[in-house]
């Protein structure tokens, strides 16, 4: 039985990862949950899975919780989920919670020796350099769940990381694939959230929209499988059939495929090094799916993903602000007091103000990271 | 340095393993090798790799190459393809012979320890059994050179055969995929041998226009992954650019994708476990081929692929039938004596006629393997 400790329970991944616990439940269980603010959301999952440990954001969401429910431990914030990953009888700590707010709670765990799978993607953006260091000292396994890195991270199976010749990720172009830049102008919040083939958050498909989604998963890539920007290359691919590939040095392309259904690699990273049955996943049928299309990436239609490139690149502190500005902007767009566009510009703007640091430590990362907010507020006011 | 010993040299696998050879010296040496008859294509590659053991197929080919040069040890037939296998100092026999004339020298290799590098797939398909009954014993590898089975046994490197859920092995439909039933009536050779991805021998590229070579493929997947045939599947794929995919029981795809170029497979199974640079051969650019292509195969239109699953659920000796008589009539086809409909007519009648032995041993194998083509031949004239 592994016990498991999910950060970010009422968003997507969360919700889909009690999916697969329910439909395990011989061989996981729900020790610890963490949810932001939505109670209601909540309580059914809490009295289903009946977890020995519940984080909630703040003092005020843990009120109307304890209205609700009767339970010894419930905890706040970001210490809060430090303790939930933590916790000795935590044997895999899945971390699905939005944005870098999950960042010291994965350090924690590794330093605990936890298993983590990982669906926080600005985990690794903005502190990937401390991130990996850690997991290497203590041995642990970082297992991915973006679908893109669980497809590398399979087709690295059985394999020498020194043959990859180089990374192919595949990117279904989100919302507005088919406009123009011309046509971005003036495009809504429910525009951008319409995502042709993925059912997901809203921060993430937002993302995927600016294509800044792909940048990020680019960084996330460069961290989790070591290997350099000029190997990883991002080809569009409408049906989001293949998910990524890894071509090797002797010409072989190995690729991992499936339905676009998260699910599958929330439970690959479970299951890791095993495989279980998912009768709750439809099978992949590609006579009827017919024809998968693939198109270079215009990195000028995309200046977001291009961004990604170069703050990677240039490395230390840059990705941190890369990811902070896009979280505010896009935070910013929902809100609806910034245009589509304006998220990108005021990412570049960040950029270009930001003076690198080369390898900054936790507290500088944070101070950077809520300083580009601070930036990004105060210039869209 | 591993010593190979290579069977079928001036085939169009054998010369492309040479290009191999020939890229990597440091880590090959050609110590064997064997052809037909064909001395003055031979000849330029005896003199570059300088074997120590020469085998050809008879004694006439034997003097017409001994007027030619003076060498030590140029061998004949079947026991020469025998030596050639299992000298002392090869490590790793590449059997790229022409029909199920490669089958003892693949035992006699097998009982010997030596890695088998498999593209003759007609030994699997007409004596399977007794060829993984071998290799288990022996243990020894068994590396495909198929295209399609080495994709699956490299979307199977380090996995579990027990996740397996099936194995799709995509066909490019060959050289008449879009003629009708109808339209097959009266095709000529020529027509046959223009297949529109590979460039391959006349034997394998008939066998792709009648879609048997696939039946032949499906029943080497059944023995070399031990796989049942339920689990088997062929898909339609005109681009030739996944060359087959295994799926898991969790819903995940793993497939190979590369550019048709057997070079790729061949080297792999000579460097397997390693992978080693390729310069010869291009890149896969999925962008440049843009769209890919899939389609149930159909039955109706492909009745030896019917046969070909018939026979090998059946087992026991149809196989072997199933080999014999299309080998037989293929030949004929090539000759100019039958039509291209009748080599199915001449399979299915051979099955017809063939009473099922449960567990043929080598020596039954061997003689339904020639009262077979001798009905065809008697049956054809």
């Amino acid at each position: 039985m592994k016990r498991v400790s999910l950060l970010g329970a009422t968003g997507s991944i969360g919700i889909q990862t009690l999916d697969v616990i329910r439909l395990h439940k011989d061989k996981f269980s729900l020790y610890a949950m963490a949810f932001g603010k939505n109670v209601s959301k909540a309580l059914p999952l809490i009295h289903e899975f009946n977890p020995v440990i519940i984080v909630v954001q703040d003092e005020e969401a843990k009120r109307e919780l304890q209205k609700e429910i009767d339970h010894k431990q419930i905890l706040c914030g970001g210490e809060g989920l430090i303790e939930a990953s933590v916790a000795d009888p935590v044997d895999v700590v899945v971390n699905a919670v939005m944005g870098s707010v999950g960042l010291p709670a994965t350090l924690k765990a590794i330093e605990a020796k936890k298993q983590i799978a990982i669906a926080n993607k600005e985990t690794l953006v903005t502190a990937g350099h401390l991130v990996m260091e850690e997991a290497k000292k203590h041995q642990v396994d970082l297992l991915p769940v973006d679908s893109e890195h669980s497809a590398i991270f399979q087709s690295l199976n059985g394999e020498n990381k020194k043959d990859i010749h180089k990374l192919i990720i595949t990117a279904s172009g989100g919302s507005f694939r088919d406009q123009s830049r011309e046509e971005l102008v003036g495009v809504t919040v429910e525009d951008a959230l319409n995502h042709p083939n993925w059912s997901m958050g809203a921060k993430i498909t937002i993302d995927s929209a600016s294509m800044m989604n792909k940048g990020l998963e680019v960084i996330e890539a460069h961290w989790l499988f070591d290997v350099p920007y000029e190997q990883i290359h991002v080809i569009l691919h409408r049906e989001s059939v293949i998910h990524s590939m890894v071509e090797y040095v002797d010409r072989n392309v190995i690729a991992q495929l499936g339905t676009p259904d998260m699910k599958v690699p929330i439970q690959y990273a479970l299951t890791y090094p095993e495989r279980k049955d998912l009768p709750i996943t439809q099978h992949l049928e590609l006579e009827k799916i017919a024809t998968l299309n693939f198109e270079k990436m215009d990195m000028n239609r995309f200046p977001c993903l291009r961004m990604a490139f170069e703050a990677g690149r240039a490395g230390g502190s840059m990705p941190t602000v890369l990811n902070a500005a896009n979280e505010e902007a896009v935070q910013l767009f929902l809100e609806g007091k910034i245009s589509f566009l304006d998220i990108e510009k005021h990412i570049e703007q960040a950029l270009e103000m930001h003076n690198r640091i080369h390898k900054p430590d936790l507290s500088t990362i944070i101070s950077i990271d809520e300083e580009t907010r601070r930036n990004v507020r105060f210039h869209s006011s």
